[in-house]
């Protein structure tokens, strides 16, 4: 089946979000918290958060102004503190609850039930119920003119996690703690390993 | 466990590189074709590749232009176009030694066994054995000073899939055509829905 630009173009708008939406892949699923000067929580969920290097390590996530997260946007530009935080099968569905139109007078923590944490002075509040989480300190921010969006790109100063599933080399196995992948706009997945391989030589 | 930013500091690069690449959550697996003018073929595993915008259709990646898919970066600056190809779960030892360091006049389609597909006139590769693919137009590419990666970002044109894994409301089944995920460095795995969850609403 080939779909060519012109037929992409004319697809009904919400088909073609789910379409694009699915042709990048796997996605990570991830709580992104904050809070505003007067400590008003917030909690988006984003499935645009990549790696984007190693030393400094850098993370960077893609944000729409004009759809839901914009008081996470508004927070992260006012305080320079975030944290993400990964989402597991057990929470995956309050995880999802956190993109509806919560008004900025209402944190999602407690529209959804899920818990605030506060670790170590950092002013940003970290999901208790997550098994892996990190702070992060704002760096960069693009605006991409091409479509409106913002790249946001933080330097990780704190990272938490279950001693249990670090391994000798570094890898984390998020497998093993439960953490989702998310494909198009709403489908959820745990995972199964097939393998790590070695580092490719010729 | 907590790792502050100055135990990160200090860690032995290898092991930091593998725990900070397992941080962002479960990462695409994808195949970038590209050739250069000569008509010599690349192709270069991508786990940075993330969704942009549907309308228009647009897909960012990242690439680090002093590590392996430094041709690929070359061949999509001079020739504009590129393919991206999901990697399955029949082709991901394959898709993983396109990572090897190859010189510019080997091809990896050859060292690995991988067929190139050429469709429709796109003068960029595609990967023959991938059921989920797409031509793209280079629109714009970002230097990104703070670790001098490149931010790349291409319209889709073109796409091309198994109609039967096209849902009815534009959501297409990469599970269902063995897609996998990949994280940290070097974790590949398939994936098992939980769930598609609704439009959340308050």
């Amino acid at each position: 089946m080939h779909l060519t630009k012109q037929v992409i173009a004319d697809l009904e708008n919400r088909y073609r979000a789910h379409l694009i939406n699915s042709l990048s892949g796997f996605k990570s699923a991830n709580l992104v918290g904050t809070q505003d000067s007067n400590g008003q929580t917030n909690l988006a969920i984003v499935s645009s958060v990549f790696h984007l290097g190693a030393h400094p390590p850098l993370v960077g996530m893609i944000i729409r102004p004009h759809s839901v997260p914009r008081h996470t946007l508004e927070n992260l530009l006012a305080t320079k503190q975030y944290t993400i935080n990964h989402v597991n099968k057990d929470i995956y569905c309050k995880a999802h609850q956190t993109s509806a139109r919560y008004d900025k007078d209402e944190s999602e923590f407690d529209a959804t039930g899920l818990s605030t944490e506060y670790l170590n002075g950092f002013t940003a509040p970290f999901v208790k119920e997550s098994k892996l989480k990190y702070a992060l300190e704002l760096k960069e921010h693009h605006h991409l003119a091409i479509n409106g969006t913002e790249l946001i790109i933080g330097e990780i100063t704190d990272i938490y996690l279950d001693e249990a599933c670090l391994q000798e080399d570094g890898f984390v196995d998020i497998e093993a703690i439960g953490t989702v992948a998310v494909s198009g706009l709403d489908s959820y997945h745990v995972t199964e390993r097939l393998a790590r391989l070695a580092y490719a030589k010729k």
